[in-house]
């Protein structure tokens, strides 16, 4: 049997649980699905979109129009600028804009 | 104790494996740690660049000169490269451009 290394672990869990997310296995998330994937596995995140306000605004910094399919690309970026953040944090880097949806 | 969710869990992986890859807590790490990385915790991709000309493959994708430290963002960029494969096999989307430098 393979044995997989934590980070290869780590990208596997960050795709299953987007792709978990869809209910029909397709490649994007409809909006209620993503909400749902916030709730449940990024909750300071959804915290912050309380409101429809906050949601908004989450949406905006991905990209996302109003109405639109939550693509995997899109989910990434918010992943990406998390994982900035903390890597920031960690390394001692002064963060020079913050991005104040994440964790 | 706070309690995190799996995704929470796997983006601090991915932050937490780049910097212990750095012998000096930095924000970048030398050829030699990332190569140590990639050994250890991309075994698949690591044996891509078990030629001179495959490390300096991988280096060309990620947008990284020879000789230059890579920097979190450079290593995100391979992730990403990664997890957007998983998730379009798992979505069964034609991938129209191979990164064949992944898991």
């Amino acid at each position: 049997m393979v044995q997989y290394s934590d980070l290869e672990k780590a990208i596997t869990t960050l795709v299953t649980e987007f792709h978990k997310a869809s209910a029909d296995n397709g490649s994007a998330l409809k909006m209620e699905e993503f909400k749902g994937l916030l709730s449940s596995q990024l909750p300071t995140v959804a915290k912050t979109m309380g409101s429809d306000q906050g949601m908004g605004e989450i949406l905006q910094k991905m990209g996302v129009s109003s109405g639109q399919d939550i693509s995997f690309k899109d989910f990434w970026g918010l992943i990406q600028s998390i994982a900035s953040n903390q890597h920031g944090l960690l390394s001692g880097e002064k963060v020079s804009k913050c991005n104040c949806i994440l964790m």
